[in-house]
């Protein structure tokens, strides 16, 4: 059986694993682990665990489409003296994580309760977080403080880094080594994907693994990380931590969302990215992958769809 | 097959559902719904829901005794801002109360999810609290208040009310009335037990009912609820509520605990319950139902097997 991983976190994801799970496959997501916001981000003061905000994401992506589990994984506490804007799935992997005394352990309980498709795997089980270096030198740390710009938005993301340095979770590597196919995102690229490539032993992985290397560019820029970037900007962003002639396959939406919900995106300041020309070391797969909803988002279907034929 | 309510709720039902579950019957759960202390009574308070604590223990008495879902809905956070001191399991029935829109509902829903032996229903589905009337007419309102008395504990309790006065559940009724065996008890007499029998509706089913109705007393009394009370004492306040020419049997335990467990409890005031005589319209069973731990407690098979046999 074609074994795929998925390398990212966040909503795109959720997007791809939500597609992908129904294709006969093993399926194994690889999930960055340096989420500091929200819910999340308060439990992971609070307790001093490893985030579960991507983790809880994946498996829910991976779990059967109906069932009350399913919801109160979901559920958020809207009331409540201290509970209210948490994630009853975040306090779940919390108390697991607790009783296990292992994130991996944690997630592994909760992928069997959820009777997940295919297996979710951290990056790392090292306790670390996510820094940016601006062009004009200054310091950003936490996910949150670059995923919801608090600096200048119009400043360029120069270098991305992870203090405490921490090395990659051994299951990682090896589904990574074992794998016939490497999907790298969708998903925002310096706070949900390129995170994952510099835990160390990622990146040497992907370069031994004999697998087909696939990139999947997002459909929208977004301010503060991506502004203004085309197709070939991601790729030669992504290409300066995983290193130049190691993406076989450059997957891209062609088709332009409405020019109603371009203008509700305006207001975010996100824009289409253009799928320009990138290397021609690099096979581009350029097609139509917009969801036909109320967001400039990938259809689940149409991109695992794409993802199969590569 | 053998159709068993055990009406109660708190440590008392937990006990004697964990015996029961064991055996080939029809078993039914009937919770008092008046609980305010602790984890359940601060959700209650934020939530306007109905308070779990007592359904928790419930199900999980009725759940299989392995099993991560069964350690996760037990889990008690000891860390995290207003999440110290929260049950996981009540947080649990608190997002299904809230997705479902309905009480009864929520605890089905995590009766399946637990994949429960019998059924868990609530006594009344109307939101009221206990409150006592003690020797002095001093009026306590909330159960919290009564169990861990928040009064002169020498005071004895002259009457319980409930406010609002509730109707009971319909399902519990029909319950009740198809019962081949109703067992009340055991568990603590004026905040677990007799709460169930102030809603209206519950006492004319018992007496109505065709089954055998059985009162198990407890082993030990309570310091501020039960002072140096004989089971007589236990079968007349109960009596109090249900009437007269009730209760067939009553079920006692006629073994004395280790004067090393006597003296531990001697701490709290509770002393070993006498099992005396009774009206002879009341059948008493008076046999070892002591368990082996440190506590002067049912033992959950002991208990089952003597009820089985009436």
């Amino acid at each position: 059986m074609q074994k795929i991983v998925v390398i990212g976190g966040g909503t795109g994801s959720y997007t791809i694993l939500r597609g992908l799970k129904n294709h006969n496959i093993e399926l194994t997501a690889i999930v960055s682990m340096m989420d500091s916001g929200g819910s999340t981000g308060r439990l992971r003061d609070e307790f001093g665990f490893l985030p579960q905000g991507d983790v809880r994401r994946c498996l829910l992506a991976l779990s059967p489409d109906t069932g009350m589990l399913r919801k109160l994984f979901e559920y958020r506490f809207s009331r409540g003296v201290g509970l209210n804007g948490h994630n009853l799935g975040n306090l779940f992997l919390t108390a697991l994580r607790d009783i296990t005394g292992r994130e991996e352990e944690a997630i592994r309980e909760a992928a069997k309760i959820l009777n997940i498709k295919g297996r979710v795997l951290p990056v790392t089980t090292t306790n670390c977080q996510l820094g940016a270096i601006l062009e004009n030198n200054q310091v950003v740390v936490g996910e949150t403080n670059i995923d919801i710009p608090r600096h200048d938005p119009e400043l360029k993301i120069k270098k991305l880094f992870l203090v405490p340095k921490p090395r990659a979770y051994n299951e990682t590597i090896k589904a990574i080594l074992a794998a016939d196919k490497i999907i790298i995102g969708p998903g925002d690229l310096f706070t949900s994907v390129i995170p994952n490539l510099l835990v160390g032993g990622v990146v040497p992985a992907i370069k031994k693994s004999k697998a087909k290397k696939v990139y999947v560019c997002n459909i929208m820029t977004k301010y503060g990380e991506t502004t203004g970037f085309k197709a070939s900007d991601f790729v030669n962003e992504l290409e300066k931590y995983l290193g130049k002639d190691v993406l076989n396959y450059l997957v891209c939406n062609n088709k332009k969302p409405s020019k109603a919900l371009l203008e509700d995106y305006q207001k975010e300041k996100a824009e289409y990215v253009e799928p320009d020309l990138v290397s021609k070391k690099i096979r581009a797969v350029k097609t139509d992958l917009l969801d036909n909803i109320d967001l400039a988002r990938h259809n689940p279907e149409k991109l695992a769809r794409t993802i199969m034929k590569l």
